[in-house]
């Protein structure tokens, strides 16, 4: 039979194995990073092109699908690559529907890709078709932050999610206003539409900052200097404050794409620094399990002849201590082993009441799945049209999509039957 | 590369992982319930016999030694099974670290048993003792219900728990008031004591009505028959309303240690009916989840010349469908998968939320572990010190454990740090 040491050892190679998974899951967030970055340079350049009939960035554009397919690859292999070490990942259900979600899509690139190239398909319709693929490399990043068993970690994970969905946001943004400049005019739809990317961004940001520490914090700020964000801030005032009909000077088209594209550029190197931070803190974490289990395995080692020898007795020691000449050999050691074990249980307390706390910052974004679901399922409705709904009351209604979520879920029990 | 159809199937093997291992987890919390009520009779028969010298139950007491000692040998090798797994364990972690806790309390009963065996030890130790090797077999269920990944078993495992906790509190109270009885008089300290306890046990019976269901809570229900409970309030009313100094009928106390005792062992049938139940809902749970799982794999085969030859394109239908004629080939049979994943993200999403809500229903215990971490951090406690200090103000300002642990972690910032 199998000591209370030798469980302390185990419990210790379950984390271990944990933390090499959360490295390896870490690893993949910064490539899907990656991706999603030269995603989203993909779907501006394919705007541009669709807006100019064919006329601009046709050249650039292949270069940049040349990017994307080699990250794409790097993608697909590190998916391949957590798959072959499945049994052994805790939170593998979750995680692996997302990629099982996602990878349909990826799959479906070429032919988008057909269809902008032959200028087949408008402009709102291309950029919807790479946000949606986007939400779903997203989705990738929330469930390994939000199935994450170290706090630190998870953290760091948030924040880095929250870091990714904002800067998505900002690319969103960048099309939505280069579409109203081509066009020469915005309109009150697609300013409310405006004004919601520019409140998500900084939900996203704000959450990120909280997560990241301060050192990010800074960098991030640092990042954007003043004249930039107040050109940027002069050209929203500029577009949104239009009144219906009024035009746009559609020359700022080019101008706004720039002055969005250098502050998305400056998010990548943030996002970079994160995916570093990142693999350094896995490692270290490692490294710190890593010795903490040779020390108990040594310990385990000097027990194995002492404890037979004298039978334990240190349990009940703060109830009924025993005189101390019953003390039996080995009681020191036996007494230090219900130390270690009291710390490791303070310890595992202290990272689940943290972990609590990450999590509970990724709470808006679930909450916002949580209605969409439960939409799809009372009201049937496709994820889309659910999502369109929600968004569409938050419109109309001048609140927060999360708001809306909450009213949505907290009304559950008058939403008709789906049957 | 894999596709997304291979994604699913290798959720669907994680999942199943998870399954089977929450039924070995589960079959061993059957187990732990059957060595918990072993000791609590032990403990029942080990107070009578120090309380009379040694007179009395010191035949059957051996009887229960042997009795515990099979059973306890029959957890452990449930744990060291458990641990053989380590690797395919997601929550091993805490999981371990409670086996690790509660191991030494194991090894520490041959010694307990032989103090009590020579009268070394008082009554009040020597139940304080058994009630801490209880708790800590207690936290090992607790944990595998926190652990637990699907919502129905969690809900079964959290009921399981909580009736399991209601009937060691109901084992102490008959130990408590056995002890009052004998003594032929209470005290104002063992009266709150008492009181306490018997509302501990009501919150713990109410949870499991709310986790367990209309069956389960029915047969709990009929298995208290009116006059049982009759008697067994008169009994309490008798002794925690005698004023200090009045004297209690030592009579009594054989009255209501049998009267404890059949609501003990009824109490027991239904722990054994948990148990069953829960070993079929695992079951039923795998054999569903083998059965998709094949299923998909079908599929998949089916899936693997259709999509190669054609090019994946159903990704993007709901935002810029192609033309009909445009259509390839096992274009259908990619509508299908993207329909099976669109189902799959859905039950996972309704899965995650049921086990918060069953995770809720376990928050008061956590509340109070949390309370006592900091106790034990920033008053330089031990667990026993901090338990005892929250006991204790539960009852001197009569309100809930539960209260007052949250107003202890409310009150964080203002306590001393134990530098």
């Amino acid at each position: 039979m199998k000591s209370g040491l030798s469980f302390l050892v185990a419990a210790r190679r379950c984390e271990i194995d944990e933390l090499d998974q959360l490295g390896r899951t870490s690893e993949l967030v910064g490539t899907i990073g990656r991706l999603v970055h030269a995603l989203q340079r993909e779907r501006g350049l394919s705007n541009v092109l669709l807006a100019s009939q064919g006329k601009r960035f046709a050249a650039q554009r292949s270069v940049q699908i040349g990017e994307c397919l080699r990250l794409e690859n790097d993608v697909r292999t590190g998916f391949d690559r957590l798959q072959a070490e499945a049994r052994r990942l805790g939170s593998g259900t979750r995680l692996f529907s997302r990629i099982a979600w996602v990878l349909p899509g990826l799959d479906a690139l070429p032919v988008l890709r057909r269809r902008v190239g032959a200028l087949e398909i408008g402009v709102a319709d291309a950029t919807a078709a790479f946000a949606k693929l986007i939400t779903g490399l997203l989705a990738v990043v929330f469930e390994a932050a939000d199935g994450a068993t170290d706090p630190e970690i998870s953290r760091l994970l948030a924040a880095m999610f929250n870091f990714m969905q904002g800067k998505e946001f900002a690319g969103q943004e960048r099309a939505c206003g280069a579409a109203a400049f081509a066009a020469g005019q915005d309109d009150g739809s697609r300013q409310q539409q405006w004004l919601q990317l520019i409140a998500a961004q900084e939900r996203c940001f704000h959450v990120f900052t909280e997560f990241a520490g301060p050192v990010l914090a800074t960098l991030w700020r640092d990042s954007q200097p003043a004249e930039e964000l107040a050109e940027l801030e002069r050209l929203r005032r500029a577009a949104i404050t239009t009144a219906p009909g009024e035009s746009l000077d559609s020359e700022l088209s080019t101008v706004w794409f720039d002055c969005c594209s250098l502050r998305i550029d400056a998010m990548k190197a943030i996002e970079e620094r994160l995916a570093s931070d990142l693999r350094a803190l896995c490692d270290r974490k490692i490294a710190e399990a890593r010795a903490e289990a040779d020390a108990n395995e040594a310990l385990l080692d000097q027990m194995a002849g002492a404890q037979e020898a004298s039978g334990a007795t240190a349990f009940f020691d703060d109830i009924a201590p025993q005189p101390p000449t019953v003390k039996a050999y080995g009681h020191q050691l036996e007494r230090s082993v219900l130390d270690m074990l009291q710390e490791q249980s303070q310890r595992l307390q202290a990272m689940s009441d943290e972990l609590e706390t990450v999590r509970a910052g990724l709470n808006e974004r679930k909450l916002v799945e949580r209605a969409k679901g439960l939409l799809m399922a009372h009201k049937r409705m496709t994820e889309e049209e659910a999502h369109k709904m929600l968004r569409q009351t938050a419109m109309n209604q001048n609140r927060r999509l999360v708001d809306v979520a909450e009213s949505v879920l907290s009304m559950a029990d008058f939403l008709p039957s789906g049957n």
